[in-house]
């Protein structure tokens, strides 16, 4: 099945992050990757330039690279990206998300959804992403097709909800919901028997959207398919109150997952905002994953995350953009954004270390990310046997000229700025006219004009 | 002096604010432009399109237009936007302000930054800019020179600094200071002697910068020379008790400028954060301006302004992007900005109604910046009698093409949304590449490849 690929050589400064502190900036490196897109070799200096194994090696040149994963974005809710006017969260999924995620039961409709969307979050140089699809299964099917076919790995979650949804919109019975998963698992493993790049997710929508027999049944599929999980939790205050009507025999939100044997180190919880002490340790002792959403966790008024404390007490933890809630399909942006809603923590609470580096704030965009998928081995940095899961970052520098080359994006590196306030420039003044090329598993995904090997 | 312009005729939909709460949306008007840059009709209906006074007007096509004031900018900072680690107020000045601002005495670098800033914010749509200068009066001239030169409207501020400020970087004395700041003035009276373009303003940095003769000095050059004043004040609780240290006989901040004469309807106080109720009331009384400054405020951990309960005081306010305590010269950014930290207001205080609004947070952009610069009946909407000061957002539309156009930016338009969602598109994923063309009174000063007159 495996694209064999040219071996290539990828020569130029690489960036990644070493571990939660600290950034390791390779100025002048060299890169070999493989024919089946794994990275071979790393040379740290490239003094001499030997070519490993004679001449059979492409050359390429490369900016500032690193790896980013969106851990958490709703595909079907994308063209409401930027539209949510003063909603909460249990308003704002009734008058605007669910209405646009029932019009993906068109084709038509979802093909052009999910390939702006696959195509959109590539540009931004997402190479990895975890998808919340629609209840519907051809559409569902579409966007894993889509995922494969431009080259995005990609986690694709059919929706399970059968409950406290609308009638237009969910699952009719817990048998239906069983059939409907297990229809697109089997999709998946129909153009992907492997899971190299694109793997189902098992999807409860939340545990409101689910009646205990669902997520239970949810939670059998998940073991016996041995397959990643991905839900919310604790996301906004009225919704934690409506679990514990909706769960009044379960301690806690995090318990309803954890007794439908959901709560594993598979699973990937989104927002986790307002966990009690207790539920934080439940989740540590699972081993479960957070996805921090900070721009839509904002953008519905739903609360800052604890991420700090989060990361203290050993939490794994993503970066998601949460669209449409988020705004933004951008990682990038929602780097920013958690170093922002870092300081509203910091601010709030009197506690200076609640604030977030630019350093720490990539790590969670990359090897964080990594992580929470389960995919640390892989991706998320540059390590010798892991995947080339990359994006080149094109920093202009500001000439003498008196115009402004608006092709490149609004950085301005005007030349006395270390590495470490380059990347600074880049995660709060760049975009996606930065990223120059992407490549995931040694495939070159996206690649703007300016790009020349 | 003035430029005579071809009277021109500009066809196609047109958006400004009506009020705080309400966007006037015309789809399908026409509004005349004439050889002095000024609004001579506007028509809200272009059936028939019979063309006033014969065929000597000049025809071009727009699209939705909204003008935008940026009310408090450091022009000199500007190679520093993005790079403020995790510091705070004081020792963000020590760390990156003041040696960033000292090595503009040199007038190359001082070219190469004000010439990028002007054009950068030009490029965002910033027709009107309230620049922070250095202490220099070569580079403070040659930044209202280029303002001049590439057509933004301004107010151009030598800033004075007499105290607790480096060695290298400060006025000597008081009278130095009122030296160099009349040279900054006589400056701009020689090109432009009307400020109908470039306006000189006086520019205490802030209370502990100056001495108490020094913001009398500028109290009383104010009056004199009847130009508009500029300066920070409450921005960050350490600040606040700097300044009840240094000005022990005087009530309040706010006291301070207000008896240095400097509290007038014509002073744009920055950041306004911590005032207590009767400062606001004192603010309010002698009817000064508040520019308000929401990524800087969140970049530095200041705080959040209330603005909600400031509106309803009768404050006037507008937006400011600090370049560059704030990271972005967009002032569409900051228009984002402000959404977002009027979430964190609503969330922290429990009072939903501290929510901006996406037309509020344009208002405060648009109507509210040209009431802060004192130019509500020049700028900042489109009435007869008004300047063309005026911005084209290209909003493209998602075809049904596989790919993406990155140079048309990442707003997507599906076709289902409304104009007051299309804004809403625009504030929260549009950036530089949604700015087509800028024109200010009149005379075009930006535009993109794709803008076809």
């Amino acid at each position: 099945m495996a694209q064999r690929l040219e071996k290539t050589l990828y020569i130029g400064p690489f960036v990644h992050c070493e571990s939660l502190a600290e950034l390791d900036v390779c100025p002048n490196g060299m890169i070999g990757v493989d024919e089946d897109g794994k990275i071979a070799f790393i040379l740290r200096s490239i003094k001499g330039r030997r070519f490993p194994n004679g001449e059979d090696w492409e050359e390429a040149k490369i900016g500032v690279i690193l790896i980013d994963s969106d851990t958490h974005i709703h595909a079907p809710q994308y063209p409401n990206a930027g539209v949510f006017g003063k909603s909460t969260l249990l308003d704002w999924l009734n008058t605007y998300t669910y209405p646009m995620e029932s019009s993906l039961s068109n084709l038509e409709q979802a093909a052009r959804v999910y390939n702006r969307v696959v195509a959109r979050t590539l540009s931004h140089g997402t190479t990895t992403a975890c998808y919340y699809a629609t209840v519907h299964v051809p559409a569902t099917n579409l966007l894993a097709d889509i995922c494969q076919s431009r080259g995005q790995r990609a986690f694709v979650g059919r929706v399970c909800m059968n409950r406290m949804s609308p009638d237009y919109y969910r699952d009719e019975s817990v048998e239906s919901a069983v059939r409907d998963t297990k229809a697109c698992i089997e999709h998946v493993k129909q153009i992907d028997p492997l899971y190299d790049l694109v793997t189902p997710i098992i999807t409860p929508r939340f545990a409101p959207s689910c009646t205990p027999e669902a997520l239970s049944a949810m939670g059998r599929l998940h073991h016996e398919e041995q397959i990643p999980a991905q839900t919310h939790i604790s996301e906004n205050k009225a919704e934690c109150e409506l679990v514990a009507k909706c769960f009044p025999s379960h301690k806690s939100y995090a318990h309803v997952y954890d007794s439908a044997g959901l709560l594993t180190p598979r699973m990937i919880l989104a927002h986790a905002i307002h966990l009690s002490p207790e539920e934080r340790t439940l989740i540590k002792n699972r081993n479960a994953k957070i996805s921090h959403c900070p721009a839509s966790n904002t953008a519905l008024t739903s609360g800052t995350a604890p991420v700090r404390d989060m990361l203290n007490e050993g939490l794994t933890i993503g970066l998601g953009t949460d669209v449409s809630g988020g705004y933004t399909s951008s990682i990038l942006s929602e780097t920013r954004e958690a170093l922002f809603v870092s300081r509203h923590v910091a601010y709030n609470t009197g506690n200076d270390e609640a604030k977030l580096s630019v350093e720490e704030a990539l790590y969670l965009a990359t090897r964080g990310g990594a992580k929470v998928v389960g995919l640390e081995n892989r991706i998320g940095g540059f390590n010798v046997g892991m995947d080339w899961d990359a994006q080149m970052v094109g920093l202009a520098g500001v000439g003498d000229t008196i115009g402004i080359d608006q092709t490149a994006g609004p950085v301005e590196i005007f030349g006395q700025e270390s590495w470490e306030e380059k990347m600074a420039k880049w995660v709060y003044t760049g975009d996606d006219r930065n990223t120059t090329a992407v490549w995931v598993k040694g495939r070159l995904v996206h690649s703007r004009e300016s790009f020349k090997p």
